[in-house]
Order: structure tokens, then C-alpha cells, then sequence
């Protein structure tokens, strides 16, 4: 996890702003699951404002409809939100979807417009209604500030770890946080990993602020992550704010403003990171840093092809210091700059080592490269000597694993 | 093979056109390698207009440069190759790459500004002009019509078979040929597979028409061949023309032109798809044919979309119908047109089966689409339901193989 000064780690994901509980349980969604939680629950004592981000596939999951349309008075309780089923591409995924808000809703004793809703899983599968009813009662009676892991849990697929953080600052002296749990590990690929998403915070801020912050903290997180070039049909990722720290609310893009966007950067940003360690298959997290861009668009594009090449995905899979695939994903990404000014370098926990400069190789210790690159985190840093600007780009390597879990996916 | 009506598959790949000699010996390019040619050369009777498409690759190999210079006047008599290494970005490549051709001018007793030259291997390691110097006479008095396919083994780098093709053809009673040979394993993707490509003609045909019909043909075959999205710095594609076949000089847009950019259609078509099934690690030939496009940008952008997808990809190595993963990679290609409308098959020599219909999945049989897909040739044929257009892209599927190959490539 990244520290970020003024912002501290605190325990209860997204339970850890004022005003949230969360739960999951076992519903049995994907026929024959006994085992795993697999359906979520986060709710507000509070109205929220909330603020939504999809997916910009053509194809969007019916959750995401139904969400859009309950968000359209820009408020929200409630999210529910099932994992084994992705309910897209279905013939009646909208009315499943809808049922599932007016089933957490009667059970809430709230109106169903202001539950939210997402689903997670494979495509093109009918969802049965039925383990949800059967579901809801012991999940709602599962709600508690403590039940932000298992909310985590229940919203997995393909996941090996829960993703969970929440910070706490301080705006005027009072306390505030910022806290959320995350899904994603394959079809990942901006705009917006292949994720779902689910940011609380307690900070007062106006609706089009919370909207502002979501949007360009997105771009600079979720948006900078590859696993596997796929882009997927049910991204969704909500910001909601209960308002209950008390903190004077924010209404323009003053200093405080500023600490929460940084807040919800240091939530949004582990988050992100995290969901690219634990790409399918991934053995390692890989960082691309790129520096002194002309541009950000230039560093962002830059930073997203060297995460994103197969082929520098695999040779880092075998701790193989193959530059030349990292200066040919430079090459080929969308972007204007002089590639012979162009240097690399890779670093990790080991140390630090120049492996090209001014677009060509120079000559450095393998034995060194190797033990660098032998680590879980590698970073990849690239400096264009071209301007000012700067971008990190988020990746994982590409092993046997990857291949093996999706071609057994489905089956 | 794919057969055109009009158009009979000959022997000879390289050299099937009047007026071409080839070879390939052994030079040990890489050090330690005594069994694999490793160096080619092709050589015209007659100065040969040439036409030449490079990478879009920001990152250009010295052998693309020194090309570039040569080909100035817009003629060439011989083309020498190297596989096992791309001599590119490396301090002396470009000194280099002219030796090369100096070498090869030497003993051919002809301008060294009439060869070009190509490489293909690792990135960024020194080639050592040695080998090539010690090789270059027992190259030349290889040289032989029936060398084509010593000269495309001496390009194969992790190819596991040879890409040779020629046609011949009638232009007003006179017999034409077109053939070629190419490479390309990995590190492949538009703009042109990464792949080095040399097609030769007799078709006497003027230098803007020879370049016009290169680009177009160009723009239908190569590149609309995916295999792992990696654009190489080295993907060179040279057309020579000897003119000796003696027909009419082709000097404008007629019907024998038309002849003409079909001949060479069928000839870089074939190549393009043998390509791709020799993807590497590939156990599969994917062809998206996607058909009633508003316009072919778009057909071009849902066929390459879908071959390039990595979970489709992984899906159909384990021979899994999972059309959610298709239409969801048709969803997030760039084109607009109207999901709902959109329908998939799937098909191979066992068969042809629907999976989606109108945006949704259909039932189908699991066990027929699992019989269609075990196949080593499969088709995913996509109807868009929305014009008249059609575009044609091949990939391969995504294998353990392909992983364990780039791992462990250059080490």
C-alpha cells in the first residue's frame, strides 16, 4: 500500500465513513455455490449524494440501466450487489436487475429508486431471482459497520485477495474518511478496469463536486490499470457521501476540496494498484512511471502501452530484463516524442538499474537485472526528457495462470 | 489455403516470378547457432521497381532506415535478411545494416544502393557484421529458383512452419505470376503484423500503381492480422517487380489492374493467415468475419476487436463457446452501430451454430459448439445487421505455449 502524508490507513473499507454498514452472505447464485459469499449489501442511515462512473463498452450489463435510472435524482442508500452472474446480455436482465433493488428495498424499508445495484460474473447467463429472495432477510440482518470484508468477499470472482482501504484527515479539525472495497481481476482494461467499485465517505460536498473528484481521480487510477486489454461490460464504480462528519460542506475547489480529491486518490489509487497485483494469473504488480512528458496525455499513453504488452508482461513473468520490448511498447503507443531521448530504468525493492538511454541499450549487470526483477513490485521508469508532465500506469504479468483460468471460466 | 477463382496456386514462393533466384544458408547470426539458416537473400535478373510499407512503430529498425535510403530511386535488385537478431536499437545498427547490403553488392557486382535489407530477432543485443562477411559468398552462389524456401526458413524466427505462396494468372493471354514469403510468430499486430514479408512479380506494372496496390492490399490482409498486440519495430514488406512476364505495361486503374491487386490479394492474404495460425503458441486459426457494417472502418474495427481479444482468445483455445466474451469485445471496439442489432455464429468444417441474436444469447447446444470449436479452424462470423460492408481479421487463440515462449525468448 502507498502512504500518502495527511492521510492515515484506517480499519472498515467501506464501513469506515460515518453513517455505513455493509454485509454479505451466501446466496447461492451461481448453481451449487455453498461456500462462497456472493451476494452484498452496503447501506447509509442517510440519503447520499452518489456519483457513478460506467463502463464505456457498447455493451453495458443490465445492472448498469437500472442504476443509472435510480440515479437519476443524484441519491442513493443503498448498493446490492451479486458476484457469479454478470446479468448482461440477458433477455430479462432489467427486470432482475430491478428486482433485486425492490427486494433490498421492502426488506430496507426504503424506496426502491434509492437502492443501486451491480452483478459480477459470467455473461450471457440467465439470473434467477430466487436465491436473492431467499437471500435478502438474513442479508439485511447481516448489515453491520464491521461488514465491510464481508461485503468484499461476496462481490470476488476471479479475485485472490480482498481489496479494502480507508483513510481518515482532518478538514478544519474535524475528522474525515474516505473508505471502499474493489473487485476486478480479468477483462481489465480502461476506461476503467473491469471493476466494481464502491467508495463511502462521511465528507459534506455538494453533488457536482463529488461528481468532479470522482471523475478525475478515476482518470488518473482505475483508468491507468490493464490486466488484459479487455474492457467490460459492467465497470461500475459509485462515490456516495453520507455528509455525516459535520465538516463545513464543500461547495467550490478550495484547499479542503483539494484534501479530499487527495483522499479519495489515496483510497482509489490502492485500490487500483491492488486490483493490478492481483490480475488473473499475475505473479508480480508492475508499475510504470513515466517522466517529463511534453504532456500528461502523452505520459498516460505512454505509461498505459508498456503496462499493457504481452510481451513485456511475459518477459517480466520470467524476471527477464528485456528492454527492448519495453522501448517498442513506447514506440507503439499513440503519442508524440523523440524516442532517442528516451531512457528506462527498472527498479524494485533491490535497487535500480539503467537498461537504455537515448533510445538505445547500454550495457548493465544481468545478474543485477535479474534480482531486481526476481521481486513481486517492479517498477518500470521512463523518463522522454521532454517536458514536464508525468504518469503512472498500473499492470501485472502475464503467466501460464492467466491462460489456464480463462480457459476454464465458463466451463 | 484459401483458393480465388481465376487464380492457380504454383510452386516457387519467391522465385515463382520470372526473373527471381533465392537462398538461405547457415551464418550462425546468433552465436552457437550451426543448424538453422539464419541469413537470406533474394535476387532479380532486372533492377525491380519496389514498393515498401514499414512499422508504424515510432521505434524503427537501422535495417528499415538504410532501406528507406535505398529505395529513394524506387529500385532494387536484391534483399538480404538475417533472423536472430533485429539489429535495432543499437549504437552501430545503422552501420551495420549498410555493411550488409555492401557485403551482398559485392558479390552480386551491383550497386550496394539496389539491396535492401531486413532483420529479425531480439532487440537492442549488437549484431556482429562476422558472420555475415564470412557467409556472404556461399549465400550468393546459393542463390537458385527453386531457393524460396531455404531463404524462408532462413527468416523463421519462433515460426514453427514455412510461409510460401505464388499464383499465376492470365493478363491478355500472357501468364503472370505473384509470390512471396514471409515471417512473423509473435510481436504481431497492426499496423502490419509484426512480420517481414518480400513478394516478387513479373507483372510489368508502373511504380505509382505497384505502391497503390500494395497499400490496399496491405491494409486487408496484414493488417488485420492480431496475434498478442505488440507493433514490432522491425515489420518491413517489400514488392518487387521484374516486368518480365512482358504483358502491357499496367499504367492505369483497368481491368488488368484489377487482376493484378487480386493476384497479389490471394498471395498476401494467404500469407497473413498462415500467420496468424502460426501465432505463437497458437493451436487455432481465428478468422472474425464481420459482415452489413454501416462502412468497412467499422467492419475492420469489430473483426480486429474481436481477434484481438484476449479472453475470447483463451476461450477458444479451451474450445469454450463463451459468446458473452465476443460480444463483448465487439461492444468495446471503436465504431458506433447499434449493439441490439448485432448477431454471432460460430463455425468451423463441423459446422456452423448461432449463439446471439439481437445483442442477447440464443440456446444453442453445448456439445455442437463444442464439436465446431475443437476444430483448428474457426469462425466467428458477425452480423451487424446495420449495412452493406464486410471486413475479414485472423488471430489465434492464447495458449499456455505462447506464454512459456515469451518468458523465455531471449534468454
Amino acid at each position: 500500500m502507498v502512504r500518502f502524508k495527511g492521510f492515515d490507513f484506517v480499519e472498515g473499507g467501506v464501513c469506515a465513513a460515518k453513517g455505513f454498514t455493509a454485509g454479505g452472505v451466501i446466496a447461492g447464485i451461481k448453481p451449487g455455490n455453498t461456500t462462497k459469499r456472493d451476494l452484498a449489501l452496503i447501506f447509509s442511515t442517510e440519503r447520499c449524494r452518489t456519483a457513478a462512473l460506467y463502463t464505456t463498452n457498447k455493451v453495458k450489463g443490465a445492472p448498469i440501466l437500472i442504476s443509472k435510472e435510480h440515479l437519476k435524482d443524484g441519491y442513493a442508500r443503498g448498493i446490492i450487489v451479486n458476484s457469479g452472474n454478470a446479468n448482461t446480455c440477458n433477455p430479462d436482465g432489467i427486470d432482475i436487475a430491478r428486482q433485486m433493488c425492490e427486494l433490498a428495498a421492502r426488506e430496507l424499508e426504503v424506496d426502491s429508486t434509492d437502492i443501486i445495484v451491480g452483478s459480477t460474473g459470467v455473461i450471457g447467463q440467465r439470473l434467477s431471482i430466487k436465491p436473492v429472495k431467499n437471500a435478502i432477510s438474513p442479508l439485511v440482518k447481516s448489515l453491520s459497520e464491521n461488514g465491510s470484508s464481508y461485503a468484499c468477499e461476496a462481490i470476488m470472482t476471479t479475485d485472490t485477495r480482498k481489496k479494502e482501504v480507508a483513510v481518515e484527515f482532518d478538514l478544519d479539525g474535524v475528522k474525515c474518511r474516505v473508505g471502499g472495497i474493489s473487485k476486478g481481476s480479468g477483462m481489465i482494461n480502461p476506461n476503467m478496469a473491469t471493476m466494481l467499485a464502491f467508495i463511502t465517505t462521511d465528507v459534506a460536498i455538494n453533488a457536482e463536486l463529488l461528481e468532479k473528484a470522482l471523475r478525475k481521480v478515476n482518470s488518473l487510477t482505475y483508468n491507468m490499470v490493464s490486466v488484459d486489454g479487455d474492457t467490460s461490460t459492467n465497470d461500475t464504480l459509485f462515490l456516495m457521501s453520507s455528509g455525516l462528519a459535520k465538516n463545513k460542506e464543500i461547495i467550490c475547489e478550495d484547499k479542503n476540496y483539494e484534501i479530499f480529491e487527495n483522499a479519495l486518490y489515496a483510497v482509489m489509487m490502492n485500490l487500483a494498484r491492488e486490483t493490478a497485483r492481483d490480475g488473473e494469473g499475475a505473479t508480480k504488480l508492475i508499475e510504470c512511471v513515466v517522466s517529463n512528458a511534453p504532456d500528461e496525455k502523452t505520459a498516460k499513453s505512454v505509461a498505459k502501452s508498456v503496462v499493457s504488452s504481452s510481451l513485456v508482461k511475459a518477459a517480466l513473468f520470467a524476471a527477464d530484463a528485456n528492454w527492448g520490448r519495453i522501448l517498442c511498447a513506447i514506440g507503439y503507443s499513440d503519442a508524440e516524442f523523440d524516442i532517442d531521448e528516451v531512457s528506462v530504468e527498472l527498479a524494485s525493492i533491490n535497487g535500480k538499474i539503467k537498461v537504455c538511454e537515448n533510445g538505445a541499450g547500454v550495457e548493465f549487470s544481468e545478474k543485477t537485472a535479474k534480482e531486481i526483477l526476481l521481486e513481486d513490485e517492479i517498477k518500470i521508469l521512463v523518463d522522454l526528457n521532454a517536458g514536464e508532465s508525468g504518469a503512472i500506469a498500473w499492470g501485472c504479468d502475464l503467466t501460464f495462470e492467466y491462460v489456464k483460468i480463462n480457459a476454464e471460466y465458463r466451463t
